[in-house]
């Protein structure tokens, strides 16, 4: 299996060799999230399973024994931030796949149906807007409210689906009814160093902290350098410029009253017209929030509008924050919970129960059928960066608790 | 002349009218700084002057009244930043032109020559390097120093070019000797509020303030933005974002101290990746140091190294400063400083003598040639905006400044 999993790993990735200095970019929607999905798609049929896509470009692969049997899903993403890692989103689709290698290896016949999704276009980094196939399949997609989303090149949201051979009509219909899946469970890199700095081997997730997003807006007045006094610009972004030291400091500040934590990052930043000899005229901040602790989210929420409203008495410029993403955190199924941790302990894996901070399609999906997520190390934590990587053996790991809960809830 | 005046400055703009909400936007050897330079050539060839371009993509156009006679150099540039104005070196061309329009109507026959030069890419809004089409005339083009360097969209100066039509070869054959030119006179517009604040209608300038510009560079690790505790962060935007207020300020404590003023200022941020769910790992800052004390710049040049020392020092991010420009500011003619002055206030004209904040074509030409720089008033000082404006009138008088200026200089 060990060499299976490297194998495919590498497939997934459309690649022969893991170790690339520039990381991996797929971008949601894009010619390489296909090429991605194409090697599922290879994989799956050597697997005997059915694929198919669906209208919002996630790809299924179905091994199906009984059209009356329940199906329980299973799947992550192959979509990539900008010069992301190999492993975020494609373990989960890697030890899925795994698992049903293993149960079929085992020979169990089993008396449900096995689902395997690749959801398109999970990662934020294109569009702003994370998991856009997990929420049309479990029917939390707003396509009125993104349409006109563009990524950097101005492509929007609709365009790129329809480049990719969609029809934006009816994007729609990819959303499933209830009884078309009885549960579903996902299998992610942590992201984070919990697991590896205790020595553990599985963490089952109990909370996802969904992210507040907005952004402010700076609005000057662009003008030449040279010729400008110091006291009489209208600089956009000297005026912002002190919200990016607050929105660290105050975060951290939240998290030494103890409780729930929080992280806030002001992740992007863009600056109008951006030309050496020019003032800033404009200057837009990107700021990403969580928790899941709702409330703390909202705290530091309403205390970024506060500093902005300062900022604007005190300095001539226009704010302006717009609310981007605004989602109350995820509980996952209890029940589930259990079992996988049982599942788990009974394989000799070291266990624990955590919270996860970052989105994953399986907070759309827990919106609709009971869902469970599985957490493998991340060497040092590291993600979305070239350096992402994960220890085969965890990927065997993962796929081993995936295939013994599996084979407890197909055989009976 | 008005109506010429008014017709002209659209012609050269490639408008039909001035008034554009997006301004405009002709980049240096862009397709659209060549439909200008076309423009000048139509206009130029009405006036009888001989058209040619030169190696480095310079328009000329010369009224030769006789080859062994020395020739008087006017001129300015016809491109523009992103979404400029239409008078930044519009003007300087277009009253080049009405003085030639003038002498003739006047039926006055020069004993010397006189060549109006449209100089190409003045702007470093492409290129981050300025003034290059005059920088070639006179000898100051060091080729190798900025072969690599690229615009937005990843083309080089070398390729923008070469598909403007240039032999990158031979372009510092676009250098001219000392007896090619007697003297060279460039008008703009001031960019600035001190010749409207103060009711005047012209300036002579004495010194031009040139800029020291440099990146600095702060490399931290790019991570997930929700799965990285705030206490364990490399953020390379929170680690360097206190620069841009240290900078603002200590620019405007330097000018509390009286003496020569300065300016300074991030123009330009770059954030990698620039992703919602992603901790900044790269941010580059650029910044323009303007003062005519070369003293005066290199202190704060020194403050911000410092700054930047003490930043990686306290943060866990590494910084390099790279020096884009570091150029003495210019000090133009004496001799023709007191000609043009009084030239202008026989005229009618309120003249003062001033700096210029903002570098210009003059300032290479003055480095080979007796040369010297007209200001006429800016709406608001507002420039390298789309509301950059010059009344007609005052177009009309300097119009008249250099006219009867040449009058003296080749009749006689």
């Amino acid at each position: 299996m060990i060499n299976w999993l490297e194998e495919k790993l590498c497939a997934l990735n459309v690649t022969s060799s893991m170790n690339q200095s520039e990381g991996f970019t797929r971008l949601g929607y894009s010619v390489e999230e296909k090429q991605a999905h194409a090697q599922f798609i290879k994989i799956a049929n050597e697997l005997g399973m059915q694929t198919s896509g669906d209208e919002a470009g996630n790809q299924w692969a179905v091994w199906k024994v009984d059209e009356q049997a329940p199906t329980i899903g299973l799947g992550s993403h192959l979509d990539t931030v900008y010069n992301g890692g190999g492993y975020d989103g494609v373990a989960g689709v890697l030890c899925a796949l795994a698992a049903v290698k293993t149960l079929q290896e085992k020979q169990i016949t089993p008396k449900k149906n096995i689902a395997i999704i690749c959801f398109a276009s999970e990662e934020s980094a294109r569009f702003s807007v994370s998991t856009l196939g997990s929420k049309a399949v479990s029917g939390e997609l707003n396509k009125q409210a993104i349409e006109t989303i563009s990524d950097q090149d101005g492509k929007t949201i609709k365009q790129a689906m329809e480049q990719s051979g969609l029809n934006w009509e009816t994007v729609q219909q990819a959303e499933r009814t209830e009884t078309d899946l009885e549960q579903f469970l996902e299998l992610h890199i942590e992201q984070g160093k919990i697991l590896e700095d205790q020595g553990l081997d599985i963490g089952i997730v109990h909370g996802i902290a969904r992210p507040i997003r907005l952004i402010v807006r700076s609005e000057g007045m662009a003008n030449h350098t040279g010729t400008t006094p110091m006291n009489n610009r209208q600089d956009a972004l000297v005026a912002i410029a002190p919200l990016i030291t607050f929105v660290e400091e105050e975060a951290s500040k939240m998290n030494e009253r103890g409780g729930a934590n929080i992280v806030a990052t002001i992740s992007v930043a863009n600056v109008k017209p951006n030309a050496m000899n020019m003032i800033p005229g404009e200057v837009e901040l990107g700021i990403d929030i969580r928790s899941t602790d709702n409330e703390l989210k909202q705290e530091l929420f309403d205390s970024i509008n506060e500093f902005c409203k300062d900022v604007e008495r005190k300095r001539d410029v226009a704010i302006t924050n717009t609310t981007l993403v605004k989602d109350a955190s995820v509980q996952l199924d209890k029940d589930m919970q259990d079992k996988l941790s049982a599942v788990s302990k009974s394989l000799g894996f070291k266990t624990i129960s955590m919270d996860s901070g970052a989105g994953h399609d399986v907070m759309n999906m827990a919106l609709k059928w009971p869902s469970g997520l599985i957490f493998i190390p991340s060497h040092k934590g590291i993600s979305h960066h070239p350096d992402e990587f994960t220890e085969t053996k965890d990927l065997a790991n993962g796929t081993k608790v995936i295939a013994a809960y599996l084979e407890s809830e197909v055989v009976g």
